[in-house]
């Protein structure tokens, strides 16, 4: 399918969807009612940001947007050079400098009566609105208290987290546990009472000067690459393994990883105050992700020219 | 929110859909592409059938539904009178006697940048559509060949299956399993190798006169239950306990129960055929199933005039 020509700078002030092969303004960003991607959640996608005019390693979310879509028996009519015209395109079209950039690849609408997912032609939906935050500035800065849920994370052998997806709503009903115990927001476990991952986000715990994570279950967040890599370069060891909530809860700094907002350090868990806050693992960690978006390797410009 | 008064009889012929408080066309039966219950699956709906002009355990449906929303803590702004008028109305404006009719009630859109569900309006949709057979009448003749898949179900720990939810990637990718072997359709079982259930269908197995059904882990279906009143009925003794794939594969007969046909055989389990197809139980149970369409406990009649 050819995509279109590049749209004007700022056609579609403050965001903009690609649909149907065509740039629009947000509030076109609908789809049926009878896809699939809505009715089974049969859908998987990315998620990229823009800071300053530029993306961020935008060749590793296309890389995992395309691995996602072959393990899910789904494919989009775009090349990965097309793929990157049309995210750019959006960002352009919306005037952004900071953006929050999904494409989306649903199953699509069977014929009416059919139930198999062979006769769906998939659709390909990408929109960039502005850089959406896990918290909002103020929270960040007051400090994020963080619940750690009871509920169990789907497990991997049911919905493989290393495509991702929309199956949520065990982190969202876990959100609603957060609030009503007056915390910020929430992060849940496995069946053996490992952390796993948050609403959006990866959970990270400092203890020692060892910063430890997941190692399975949880989606393989770009963010959390970054940090990992970070903890490389920085000489910082880490232990990528099965994280007890005791030892999240005996750490000495707990952060998050997203696209969202990248290194984000923790105050809080359960209401119990962290030792460190921000921890300096933590905020190195927070420095250098910030530093790296100067970095050429992982900077791609967005043209604004006319 | 008022409900509107009923559309005229075949106002959207073929089907019809609710949305933002009237009636339309299904071609506006869209929802916004930042709606919760897409990008979060956050959502919960039920699904009745009319058969023959008449709504078949419509109360059982609206109550199933009612309890999702509140375990969901999500609301519509309707009452159970005025979600029947609706109902009735999508039916009603399609001009359909056998009819899907789907309810579904998802978070909604919270505020731009906020990622807080409570700020989110739920929204609520209702739909018509021509009947929707699990199998189309063919297959059913020519006999469905089930594959008893590997993969594991979403576990009850995770996502409530009493809950009527679109968390099916799970059941979506081993319908591909199933094509790939040349089979039908498809069921999953849990970690422990019991059988759960399929896309949008109970399992059943009959072995020397009793029917065997999973008691957990599964979602509480209507036509399940319908099927499990039947057996009472009839005095066929039933036995709601794990199922081990074992016993399913040694059984005389398999059925599924759906509103999508209500109680089906099978005919096959991985290419090897059952003792009986259709078996003298789920024959029974069968023509029980439809012979309860015409008890007046169980219909709820379109009003069809003008």
């Amino acid at each position: 399918m050819p995509v279109p020509p590049s749209p004007p700078v700022n056609q579609f002030e403050g965001g903009s969807v690609f649909l149907d092969g065509a740039f629009a303004p947000l509030s076109e960003a609908k789809i049926s009612m009878f896809d699939w991607g809505f009715t089974r959640s049969d859908v998987t996608y990315d998620v990229a940001t823009a800071w300053q005019g530029s993306f961020f390693r935008l060749d590793a979310h296309m890389d995992r947007f395309f691995r996602s879509l072959q393990k899910m028996h789904l494919a989009i009519p775009y090349s990965r050079a097309e793929l990157r015209e049309i995210l750019h395109g959006c960002v352009r079209a919306g005037g952004l400098q900071d953006a929050y950039v999904a494409m989306v690849c649903t199953r699509g609408v069977p014929p009416r009566g059919a139930r198999d997912p062979r006769q769906a032609q998939n659709r390909f939906y990408a929109y960039a609105l502005p850089y959406v935050w896990i918290a909002s500035r103020e929270k960040q800065l007051a400090g994020i208290d963080l619940h750690v849920s009871e509920r169990i994370r789907i497990a991997p052998e049911s919905v493989d987290p290393t495509v991702k997806n929309y199956h949520w709503m065990d982190l969202v009903q876990s959100m609603f546990d957060a609030y009503d115990r007056g915390r910020d927001t929430s992060c849940v476990v496995d069946a053996q009472g490992h952390i796993m991952e948050g609403p959006g986000f990866n959970v990270f715990a400092v203890k020692d000067g060892v910063v430890h994570t997941a190692d399975r279950g949880v989606l393989e967040g770009i963010s959390r690459r970054t940090a990992l890599e970070l903890c490389a370069h920085f000489g910082i060891p880490v232990r990528v393994a099965p994280l007890p909530v005791a030892r999240l809860r005996e750490a000495d700094e707990v952060f998050l990883t997203s696209s969202g907002g990248g290194v984000l350090p923790i105050a809080k868990l359960d209401g119990v105050p962290l030792k460190a806050f921000p921890g300096p693992v933590t905020t190195r960690l927070h420095d250098g992700y910030w530093a790296l978006h100067d970095d050429p390797a992982y900077r791609d410009p967005v043209s604004y020219a006319p």
